[in-house]
């Protein structure tokens, strides 16, 4: 039986540790296990807003000429630090969905012969949503812990129709990581460009964008890298296909020449083209900040840390849950799985309402059936983890969630 | 001759005075008149901005079911506040380029026989970009002072082919007032809807969407709002089409029942449909503090004060810039102005650069030969233009512009 101190052991060995102190914390003794879904304040982006309130107060319109750079300049950071990519191939703006829409119109506009999207049925709703209105999806019925495999890819492009293959890299739902390599490998060999949803992966686990080869890919900021609520998203277009592809959202700022106001769109040479509107700037600020601390920890520190941090989760998960009919909803292996772990209970939503209410821990639920622990290794102890599945075993045990209703609010 | 203490007497008179005081201000003697690109900071939006990162980092996930219905009430509130708009038919998110996107791709979709897109040649640029990017575009070319008028709209419906009328109720460059009942009415007559772009127009003028009857509107929040730097922009559908209309952007905020995350795309009813990604919440804590100011203001007091500091800054304009070679670029009469004056004169660039380096005034340049002088009535004093005025005649008369470059930098 894996004990409290087991776990304090392990925290007492942590290289990351240290940059706990770096968030905002809680004062009580509430366990928090839904980085996954938004993740915590660093200190340092509370100062980077401060001081962008300061610079739109003092500095006026004189500051843009600083500030138009920051889309570009957060996306080469946030390249260099967990993507895996080269500078000018990542820019931070929009949001994720908006994003998606325009790198999967684009790659749908370079392959008129193709009017396929694929994507898996599991798939987070808003990429399947997004893709939906842009031509005919191709599902792939794939297993719900395990996620899509090559050989499912492979076999979705096989009538040669498909334009793009768009898949998380890591599933919102079980948190299982997809082979990049030969998932991407597949679309490419089909026919199709690859688009992957970084979502759950860009500062949980290492993504090599450059060595996998892939096209395209989206991400959020407010997850794993702590950019804060809503914060603008990212876009990834490889640099040798950045000319070639066109936003459909033809805007100013990816307008060559921006200031110039010529009479006819002519797209900005590189990345700088997939922009839109006007940067927000305050989320833009946050958002570095909030990057600058992912790279100093660096990346491949954190993916290890993950890997520990749900081993722990999944080895608790067999002693204390199992038995109070509780199911892992995640691969076993740590190396098939991201930074959260995902628990399967018929009452799992009573018992999500229960944790928060009554046990202090706050994880979150996705429909129909599960429970998401995310631990995100910049600030999560082991101790945590041993607490959350304490207060789940010890609650469940007691019956507690019965007091809760079983009906789904609207906002879960 | 109109003399300094005339305009401090215009200033006592002023009732919206006080306002002032809610703004941070220059502790020197800068003279900011570039309001109509950048808002100052309301006290009030600082205060909300830093509740809103002490709500990210102590209640974190748990306040998502207050924060997800800022886009449409902050949407109300500013419908309310300055947009003559009913509840349930504003929404703010993303930028006015994806939201001028999504409205105009859905008024094509609704005319499916139409493939015509009409606007001026003289239209702020991302909405050229925009309308390009989404079929065949038929310029107006107007009056460069004046701008479009009812007459070139008829003439440009005529053939029967235009889905979507798209104008800026205010022009960026000259601030002329566009006659938004007779020019939607013609819109409406040709078979096309009316598209207003209301960045200019939003907190500067009286706008009344409701009564002029237009499908469709925009709008930037960070001028005359005062939103911030990159603040999300608004979007506006008549109540009687939302549910007709679809965004081609399908995003998980515009879902019905968006956390039952269901396997197909169903919009939501109402407003809500043309949301897209996670609103971006730092920016609506401000944009709801800016809107709130422009709502205690009221509307007509600005409106008012706009034609007023607008009418001196004309009229020191024919004074002091005349004999210096500078030609009024707007409308004489204040009720086809908003609350900005564009001078002209073939050395603008150089004066541009001249005013914000030797004599602490900052207008903004567009050109090819314009100087916008931007008086947001809420924090603009009627000293202030008198203060423009007078060291732009200054600076100008003692040739000091000619010490700057007369070739464009990139970023103006």
């Amino acid at each position: 039986v894996t004990s409290r101190e087991d776990a304090a052991a392990l925290d007492a060995a942590d290289p990351l540790a240290p940059l706990r102190a770096r968030f905002e914390l809680d004062e009580g003794d509430r366990i928090y296990v839904d980085g996954n879904s938004l993740g915590r304040l660093p200190l340092t982006a509370r100062e980077r807003i401060a001081q962008l309130v300061d610079d739109w107060a003092e500095r006026l319109v004189t500051a843009w000429p600083d500030w138009i750079e920051a889309p570009s300049r957060v996306g080469d950071l946030l390249a260099g630090a967990c993507l895996g990519a080269p500078p000018g191939t990542v820019l931070v703006a929009d949001s994720t969905t908006v994003n998606l829409y325009k790198l999967a119109a684009a790659a749908l506009a370079a392959r008129p012969a193709r009017r396929v999207l694929v994507t898996d049925a599991g798939e987070f709703p808003t990429d399947r949503y997004v893709l939906q209105g842009l031509g005919e999806v191709r599902l792939l019925e794939s297993d719900p812990v395990h996620g899509p495999d090559a050989t499912d890819v492979v076999a979705a492009c096989a009538p040669g129709d498909v334009a793009l293959v768009c898949l998380s890299l890591v599933s919102y739902r079980s948190g299982a990581l997809a082979d990049a390599h030969a998932i991407t490998r597949a679309a490419q060999d089909g026919g199709a460009f690859m688009l992957w949803d970084l979502s759950h992966a860009a500062g949980a686990v290492e993504v090599e964008l450059e060595a996998v080869g892939a096209e395209l890919a989206v991400g959020c900021t407010y997850k794993y890298l702590n950019g804060g609520p809503g914060a603008p998203a990212f876009l990834y277009v490889r640099r040798d296909l950045q000319d070639e592809l066109r936003s459909p959202i033809q805007g100013w700022f990816g307008q060559r020449d921006q200031f110039a106001m010529g009479a006819g769109y002519e797209p900005e040479d590189g990345i700088a083209r997939f922009g839109a509107g006007t940067p927000p700037m305050l989320g833009l600020a946050a958002v570095e900040a909030a990057v600058e601390l992912v790279g100093e920890a660096g990346i491949a520190r954190i993916r290890a840390k993950a890997a520990a941090l749900t081993d722990l989760a999944v080895a608790l998960g067999d002693e204390r849950l199992a038995p109070l009919g509780f199911e892992l909803g995640s691969p076993r292996k740590a190396v098939l799985r991201g930074a959260h772990v995902s628990f399967r209970h018929r009452d799992a939503w009573r018992i999500c309402q229960a944790l928060i209410a009554r046990a202090n821990v706050v994880p979150d639920f996705r429909g129909p059936d599960s429970i998401r622990f995310g631990l995100p290794p910049l600030y999560t102890r082991f101790v945590d983890v041993w607490d959350a599945v304490d207060r789940t075993a010890t609650l469940v045990a007691a019956g507690e969630h019965h007091d809760f209703p079983a009906e789904l609010a609207r906002v879960t």
